[in-house]
């Protein structure tokens, strides 16, 4: 029997810090199977909650240095005093795999995909419902200080402004409608007529 | 409080007759108030289960052709002996009320909607799940002669081969799992950045 197969594709959600992105990232990837996280390299140091491989590759500038020099990012980007980059062989594999791949990335790492992946590319920008819940969300990280918290609202209007380079805007007012908006687009997009593989085979054996 | 908008779309759905479009067009009008259904004009003979309204508007070929003259239709196509067209009015009515609309029409049909409102189409090609169940979905229709039936299957292989022409394919397999495709598919499509008003001023209003 002829089957249509499809080729994976790229989800890429982002927000400017306080959106609700990562709980979104979580959930979707609770909800979904056919999902994977891709997870990004820093240099930027451990937080007391994070886990090495689950939310970063934990590096020196030095070994960050000689994967750029390698080839070995798909992006990469400096933010604040830290460098962020996306390793390429665990998501070439998940891909090849057929599987989709889930990217936590801000709007520079989003535009140097682009470039590459035009085709596989989902983009979904994630909007804070008001400037009050924004600023609330920010100032409830206890481990911030101010200034961080600062440089974190001015990085927020920063990425705010790149809204309009994404292919969905979500405004997060309810984490559940704002988590079935993006599984809703996950789902279109796999149905996505240019994603499809052997649609002409599957459409002449039908009426042969 | 600033609220972002969207402009209505059009979703189109179609298929070879056969392929359960009928039954899913049933569906999501049960099961989602944002959306309409454009009724449209014919100068076929109204069956035993049709009513005037609901399932078509019955006219006159002379009407039909009035119709066309004064520019009533969105699009009009002839099919076997009879001719087909979307009334213009009740759509945009139904746009203009911030409502989506779906339309049950062919290939030819869809060709002439997205020359017309390309931004705002969204097509959908509805695929049988395989030769044998389209077959005898065509034949169990009593009220057809084999002639007709016979019509049906060169028709729908004609049908079928447009299917490149789509935004999205549809295996339906299971009614269900088609149905919460299309689904998806229109949620997706109301996130859509391209497809929102007041992005700016609500983007703008967080940062300020």
């Amino acid at each position: 029997m002829i089957e249509i197969r499809r080729r994976g594709l790229m989800l890429v959600l982002s927000s400017p810090s306080g959106a609700g992105k990562t709980t979104l990232s979580r959930l979707l990837l609770e909800t979904d199977s056919g999902i994977v996280m891709s997870v990004s390299a820093t240099t930027r140091p451990k937080r007391p909650n994070e886990i090495e491989g689950r939310d970063y590759f934990f590096v020196t500038p030095d070994a960050f240095g000689r994967m750029i020099a390698g080839g070995e990012f798909l992006e990469y980007a400096g933010v604040f005093d830290f460098q962020y980059g996306t390793p390429k062989k665990p998501v070439m594999e998940a891909l090849a795999a057929g599987r989709d791949v889930l990217f936590d990335i801000d709007w520079q790492g989003t535009q140097q995909l682009k470039e590459r992946v035009r085709e596989d590319l989902v983009s979904v920008f994630i909007l804070p419902p008001s400037h009050a819940e924004l600023e609330r969300r920010l100032r409830t990280r206890a481990q911030d200080s101010d200034e961080v918290v600062s440089r974190r609202m001015s990085k927020a209007a920063d990425e705010i402004s790149h809204w309009p380079e994404y292919d969905y805007v979500i405004v997060n007012d309810d984490v559940g409608r704002a988590h079935a908006k993006i599984v809703s687009i996950l789902e279109a997009e796999r149905a996505r007529r240019a994603r499809l593989v052997g649609v002409s085979e599957f459409a002449a054996a039908l009426t042969r």
